[in-house]
């Protein structure tokens, strides 16, 4: 894979420090015709279960050959490792806590082990001169995609790896009634609900067109196509952009609404 | 016009989310060498008002040859059209929800029905491959701005239109008695509150040396010149940044001070 | 100094209007190939002090030839002077109203009375057209800026300065009984408090393994290296990636817990 000159940063510093913009100088120190994109710098707090979410619905839409830097670093000057990954058509740069797993065991099941790579970021050469203890973004993960976009191999960066640090993803389950089971994992800006249950979960569930989806005390009884579709103000379902089941409400709030966020359970039947 | 090279990004999809994101990798995908510039992704949400206010706000200072993709879209999936709108300045994409009421209604009067031309984006070549039904921004507008800055001709998109949805934007008023009635139209990151009077319509109300503007029950008997001029804590008057009335308070917030917002009424004698 | 073509900005104009986008239209007009980096947007309103705060963390992070936008501008309108001051390795541009006084005095001690020039942005000619008397960041700032990077050389903007205006930041103390008194400066987005006290201070004060610090009812007794450090929840202090003493809670907002903000009070003994 050849890096196309594209870097994405999502990480959960925020917009009100320089924590971004010092990644940034860093990266163009190095790689001067690298173009930054920022994907978000709102992902909660050492909330590296959401950012594992956020790269799912993204990186997929990004030309091949781009690099995604992914800072949500709790463990940051302990030992957890900083690792970069590559498959055929990406890069992902990030600490080895968790946020990977998914793309991880996406890029194994569609290019097996051989079309992926792993290492740990761990050649000093690749690090800034001085680095602190406390910001590695800036000190050893933004350089590390500013090499690679330079033209860097990854094999350069240091040992490769067998496997990452994995986090466990709830699934939605199938009960014995028939009932599927799942959670809201993402509440977004507008406050549609989105679950963690896929198209093809449904399908297997044998849902079709006479479901009924629970949330709290509330009963939908079809699936909509758009947010659209209905009156205002009225709670719907749909598959989302990301191509999971969601909860909206139109022109409204479903989140606010029906008070609900990460973590609540929806039903279906 | 010939694109410049540089797409403007304004929407509701906020920062949190990887929307904005996703729309970016899509743009890149089609145009590497585009220049992408955010605006704002704080449009309150469905409030295509308001979207149209900030695109008057902006546009003209950028070079000729630029594309403002402006994506506020409560009707996503539903009958509404997807348009783009070329003045010999600049390309306009926007569902065609009332967004571009102001900037068609400018360019008309600039350049005449010859100088514009206003196109639907019909042609599903210039789509993403798979179109949901939820996210046109990413999978129909986008690839649109990204085509036309890889220098597709307007006219290659779809159908040319003879008219736009055209949205009604409350005019400031002149009574019987001399006053002219206007309103507040947006309330800016400072608490600045922006009316729809403009200069223009002072002077023909003949407003000049002497006049009182009255708001709630606070009244202004001078227009200021600066922010800073006046006392600090103090409620003025000006003509801002945006050529119209706007209400202040010196390094203060003239809204929360006074506890208006969008919609309320500001007179002047 | 040669421009390298990046275009940092740092402004209290927030996210949700156009302003900065509108200033970033000129500089494109100006200078198309610039790189805009945005800082941050979020310094609080009229909040100069914060500016100087931010700037210092992030410029040095950048490459040499980088010029450094910053505007926040209660005084704009008035006679407050615009100015651009360069050192060999960057150009800052900002009102005259203390923002620069650290980055000033950083760059005088470092390269002395001659490495150092600052001129009063005067010349019209590099102005925009028609300037308002509300928005100086957009019609006088940041065409100056673009200029420069386009390669017009300092001097062509105006006047040398001889000094700036220069604002008081309070230091640390040391007291009679060898408690260093200091002050928090900063709260980061993830709540840790950033204090006015430096590693430097600590050890002239003769602050090593054996310390206390207070602030409110609170003592910690030791430095910690890193964030993770320590179990959840706890208290801890450490040098931060800023180079100065930090109160920090690991996975939580110790801003929050303790309920402290800019301005109060950390001791050390």
């Amino acid at each position: 894979m050849r890096p196309n000159g594209i870097i994405t940063l999502t990480t959960d510093f925020g917009l009100t420090d320089s924590y971004v913009g010092s990644m940034k100088g860093v990266i163009l120190g190095i790689a001067p015709s690298v173009r930054l994109v920022d994907i978000t710098h709102a992902i909660g707090p050492q909330d590296t279960h959401q950012a594992a979410h956020i790269l799912k619905t993204f990186y997929q839409y990004f030309p091949p050959g781009t690099i995604h830097l992914v800072i949500v670093d709790p463990g940051v000057g302990s030992q957890r490792r900083a690792i970069a990954f590559q498959t055929p058509e990406a890069i992902f740069i990030a600490p080895d806590n968790g946020i990977l797993t998914e793309v991880w065991s996406d890029a194994r099941a569609r290019w097996g082990h051989e079309g992926c790579m792993v290492v740990e970021l761990a050649e000093r050469r690749y690090w800034r001169d001085h680095v602190s203890n406390t910001f590695h973004g800036r000190d050893i993960f933004a350089p590390a995609a500013a090499h690679l976009a330079a033209g860097v191999q990854l094999t350069a960066f240091g040992p490769r790896l067998l496997s990452i640090h994995e986090s466990t993803f709830e699934q939605a389950t199938l009960g014995r009634n028939g009932e599927l089971v799942g959670r809201i994992i993402h509440v977004d800006h507008f406050g549609n609900c989105i679950t963690n249950i896929t198209p093809r979960e449904l399908e297997r569930a044998g849902k079709g067109k006479n479901l009924t989806i629970t949330i709290i005390d509330q009963h939908i009884h079809e699936l909509h196509q758009t947010y659209s579709d209905g009156p205002i103000g009225a709670l719907i379902a749909l598959i989302g952009s990301s191509d999971h089941l969601e909860l909206a409400v139109r022109n409204g709030n479903a989140a606010q609404t029906l008070g609900v966020g990460i973590g609540d359970i929806v039903r279906v039947r």
